[in-house]
């Protein structure tokens, strides 16, 4: 296709003089990225509010974030530990002689970032995978999400205008999606969406006759577990929180937790669900498609002969998606019931003894999160949880929800499959950037040719290991 | 398989048991390994040469080796840095108030690693795939290579005197290794062999319903460049170089020089290489199919009217690999001519100037290696090959030859496909456990569940990033 093809070239002939840039280079662009977003602020959230109807405290709040990480990126590359400088100077070993070797990470290239439905301001044109992949030195083509085309163009406007020519290139619609993953220019790939697109878009990168790494954020339960002490000591607290957690955004957060272990007979903690989400309102969802999807999931479980509807929220109308809190015994806990219902409806899963809640528990898919809420005393069933979902989930919350998902060096936002398709790795926080990065290793280089990272005397100022210690 | 599923679920049954060790568990466990390993030598390396005729020399040689990689993931592991423990305080920040986070490895469970036929001793049952694993708190079950089955089991059953049960598994056969790629127990696959059997598996590792990481080194051509200046000044150094680092263990390393860029016109070296190429032996190779292989391209290659054969080596009888140094311009280059031609075998590309060379450069698939021989008074030619080099290769040498593979710190084994099918790590040298890891993150987590790496006060004595900052 002619503008993938476009975008692609321009991205790999200014990957480059991109990288030639520096740390310190690529750091000021991002502030200056973070300051063009930011003097645009009232124009981007008002043609997002229009597309999308998420409100403008809502992305205003995701502009901020985005600039947020960009800035916090700035700082992981003026820092630069992310590089991973590593040098061992020659040196006689118990395996013979050793040559000088000195390795780091360099950018892998361009890199493909596909925009999600859900944050047209901060996982979008701009936004995590955008910002990681800049600071890496990675050329970025976007493929705008079909939900807000006229956000994404004028965002990419903004970032274009303060950026060099080629580092970061726009493309729209379906097909342009898959060419561009399918394109010999792109190195990875960044997507946060649904279980089969992903599926899908990782199918192909890993089908091409070079396969490239696809670094996919796709569907997660993000299962919250109440003990029986949490229930009966915090049955109303948690039932807000969850239900709050469950609705905010209505319901379309990759965080949004859709399951909760609740213990059989907490009757006030049951009460407190359907009183909380009673209250909610019915609330647009983020497009039709979306909508559609949501009412069709709601309406097959409402005839699951497995499940009971503990309440609803506010019937709005066919345009908008209405809050449901079904309930099942742990028996019936598979099948359709162990995937994803984007939007604003959770299933509250009713064990008997702990046996069965780490049974349960064990058998999930990859998680992004699993919270856990239980009382004082509680420390061996605490302990016994924790070894169960740490071999699911890739955060662990302790007395929390899962929406919310803080910007920093200690963030992990990513998780086994389906939560990714790639758990070594995050698409939030400091780390992020590693996703597009690779290592190399000079061999007896002249200092001429060495980066200044790698140059004795450590010119760059960076943290290292030298002859394996680090300094 | 039956055989399969008994060793993946002893694997998966021994995971828990085995991350629980701890670093310094671990540590001990890899020290213990390399020393029942060496109180073997002589039988391990008798029933190897039997096998595989390489020889006692090169034999115990690799058994060095693959000891002194275990007992440098031992210091890995005692160090501790590797697990890149993150410490986010609670705070308030610009982006409101942020909970507790703190980040770091884990294992990701079981893996499987296939041995590789060209180092039976180094890159096989024992070798830096199953030591990085080991290393990282990961059982691992390993696919013997055919070549050397006898050998494989004797280092199996040292190896396993000394683990946890299940922590070490073998299973043979070509539908053993398919079907160990596809088990839902295992995590992660290390794989070294031929760009084809690789391809085949990294396809398998795709497709399954849970895509796992695929971690295979395929095949490079490890391009030698000679600058005019080298080619004037140290023709028969670099010729003698060269010709040992080809037919190094009878052209069967993963890094073997297959392809070296000369100054058309170059006589002398021309002359020196083919001087040295001469003097060559016969030699065996690793197994019948290796052999036939290369005896089928030396022979595709002497007709194919492209190529001069510039020298052999002694010709042996039908059981043997000869040595072949065969020339071409650079305007040839490409299709068959630029697959890995695994043996005693290279191709010298003429190039008539600068621009020439750097095209057909960048014009190569990923390398493990690329080295350059250049003359004082060159700087801005290795400057630009430079450029070229890092784009294409993970190991850049200078002055020097790519086959010897340091294990330390800083190396660096992979490089851009087909070299490797994950440019993002290594197998070999210490950075190799970062394959088999994935990050997690405890939030708000009591302190009773956070392991000794991410406590307060930092029991563990660890390297760790709190609040932004490495201590």
């Amino acid at each position: 296709m002619a503008d993938v093809d476009q975008a692609a070239d321009a991205a790999a002939a200014a990957a480059a003089g991109f990288e030639v840039l520096g740390r310190a280079g690529r750091a000021g662009l991002l502030d200056e990225v973070a300051d063009a977003l930011e003097a645009e602020r009232g124009a981007l959230v008002d043609v997002a509010d229009r597309e999308t109807r998420l409100g403008g405290t809502r992305l205003s709040g995701e502009l901020t974030r985005t600039c947020f990480q960009l800035r916090l990126f700035g700082d992981v590359l003026r820092e630069g530990s992310y590089v991973e400088a590593v040098i061992d100077h020659a040196a006689d070993t118990a395996m013979g002689p050793r040559p000088d070797l000195r390795r780091m990470l360099v950018p892998v290239g361009p890199v493909a970032v596909f925009g999600a439905s859900n944050f047209p301001l901060a996982f979008s044109v701009p936004g995590g995978d955008t910002a990681s992949a800049l600071a890496a030195g990675c050329p970025v083509v976007v493929k705008a999400h079909p939900s807000h085309p006229a956000t994404s163009r004028r965002a990419f406007e903004v970032m274009r205008a303060v950026l060099p020519d080629g580092v970061l290139g726009l493309v729209e619609g379906y097909e342009a999606g898959a060419s561009l993953v399918k394109h010999p220019r792109i190195r990875a790939v960044g997507f946060t969406g649904s279980t089969s697109g992903g599926r899908a878009l990782f199918d192909l990168a890993a089908a091409r006759s070079e396969p490239i790494p696809f670094y996919g954020e796709l569907g997660s339960l993000n299962p919250l577990i109440v003990t029986p002490g949490a229930a009966a000591d915090r049955a109303e607290e948690i039932a807000d929180g969850f239900v709050g957690s469950m609705s905010l955004g209505n319901g379309q957060f990759c965080t949004k937790p859709g399951l909760m272990f609740v213990p059989a007979g907490a009757d006030r903690l049951r009460s407190a669900l359907a009183a909380a989400v009673s209250k909610l309102a019915a609330a647009p969802m983020l497009n039709d498609a979306i909508r559609d999807a949501y009412r069709a999931e709601i309406s097959r479980r409402e005839h699951d002969a497995r499940l009971e509807l503990v309440a609803a929220g506010e019937q709005g109308g066919s345009e908008l998606g209405s809050p449901a809190l079904f309930s099942a015994a742990v028996a019936d806990l598979d099948g359709e019931l162990l995937e994803e219902c984007f939007g604003p409806s959770a299933l509250a899963v009713e064990y008997r003894d702990l046996d069965d809640l780490l049974s349960a528990v064990s058998r999930l898919g990859g998680q992004l999160t699993a919270s856990v809420h239980a009382s004082d005393g509680e420390d061996e069933v605490v302990a016994r949880l924790h070894d169960e979902i740490r071999r699911v989930a890739g955060r662990l919350i302790f007395g929390g929800y899962p929406t919310g998902v803080a910007v920093a060096w200690a963030m992990h936002h990513g998780g086994p499959f389906p939560a990714t398709t790639n758990s070594g790795h995050t698409s939030v926080g400091a780390a992020a950037v590693r996703r597009w990065l690779r290592p190399i290793c000079y061999q007896n280089a002249p200092r001429a040719v060495l980066p200044d990272e790698l140059r004795d005397g450590n010119p760059a100022g960076i943290p290292r290991r030298v002859d394996g210690v680090l300094e």
